[in-house]
């Protein structure tokens, strides 16, 4: 503690200001937890968000009621999983979680405060608690290894809390999940215009391969071969 | 049938030469259905073959235990599940199936006779019963479409055998149960030297997307961000 402490100002200060200065770095409580029933109007946007930012709305098909009988149906880490991530400017309160999943809470310092267009809509359970992103995976299975894995369809922060660690707080909770379980690897996708991205990855020490192209069989041509 | 006759020769020719016109061109039965735990030898084999293919002997490390521990607790089309192909020059037998899949026979009239240098290690149960093929594949979310999906993790048709169609009856027995469960697509990754794959799926109406990087965190980097 005594390391994080300013050096004396040249003229004595009082010992009070510390705790004002660390106040002045606004502390934001950051939960990544299982998302529960109640969150599917959230996921639904967030979703929504990630189709308008990969261009891609007209492919959006999903309904509330859709997203709602899959999660309904999913067991945590055997099926479709989503972790939510959510942000309040106090302590979480205690609260009865999914046993599954204890979830995970870190204080961000930042210096300023973020300005949340959307505080409203994306407001969570308990005062000030706000959904600030989500990742949503499902099992794998790695043949080679003989192992299974984690394949991450979509990970999500919102654009007003991009760039402050939130991207990498969601995939290290699901490698963290990956690791307990003892599975062998994450995988996910990235647009390769996203270079920011793409550094940010390797920098965590993912191998984004340029050789692999993915295939994808949906709409008519699905049916055409399907019967 | 009238069609598929040959056209009369000029001097009356013997009835009977038509069966043997028919079966100059050598059929072939052939038939998908579910892995079952006896198969479990032949997968690792396949599996070693496809590391072998794509040049990643180096991180295969399964064994048939893994592999056979992973397979007895899937519930097949929830979790991963293996289509087996196999041939026999005569037709199969009736036998016990899975009641979560009906087997697909097919027969392929080849002009010759495939000559199988690996037909002792594959052969399956029944008399030349033959292992030529396999599909592994997992449940996936298409969050945009509010629908589950499936995903192609292995595909693979020992090399004998390639260039002859089987490919294509593993994808399309893939898809087929991807439009029974009224799922929204079928994806799959292919190397993009192999360039003879990209343009067979691309015939099939597969779209096969230049833009996506596939990220993999494995090894030694998942520890360190699992942690």
């Amino acid at each position: 503690m005594a390391a994080a402490a300013p050096p004396p100002l040249p003229t004595a200060a009082p010992v009070e200001a510390l705790p004002e200065t660390k106040l002045a770095s606004h502390p934001l409580f950051c939960r990544i937890r299982l998302a529960n029933p109640s969150d599917v109007p959230h996921i639904h946007k967030l979703i929504y968000q990630m189709a308008v930012f990969e261009h891609q709305t007209d492919q959006f098909t999903a309904t509330e009621s859709s997203l709602s009988s899959t999660l309904s149906r999913s067991q945590p880490f055997q099926s479709v999983t989503v972790f939510i991530l959510e942000v309040s400017p106090n302590p979480f309160p205690e609260s009865n979680f999914n046993p599954l999943y204890k979830p995970k809470v870190q204080i961000l310092n930042l210096d300023h405060p973020i300005d949340d267009p959307e505080k409203e809509t994306f407001k969570s359970e308990g005062d000030d608690v706000v959904v600030v992103g989500f990742a949503l995976f499902v099992p794998s299975y790695l043949s080679f290894l003989g192992k299974p894995g984690f394949f991450v369809e979509d990970i999500l922060v919102r654009e007003c809390y991009r760039r402050k660690g939130f991207g990498k707080m969601l995939v290290t909770a699901v490698a963290n999940q990956a690791v307990e379980m003892r599975y062998g690897r994450v995988d996910w996708t990235v647009v390769d215009r996203n270079v920011n991205a793409i550094k940010f990855y390797e920098h965590m020490g993912a191998k984004v391969s340029p050789q692999y192209r993915i295939c994808k069989l949906t709409g008519e041509p699905l049916q055409a071969n399907g019967n």
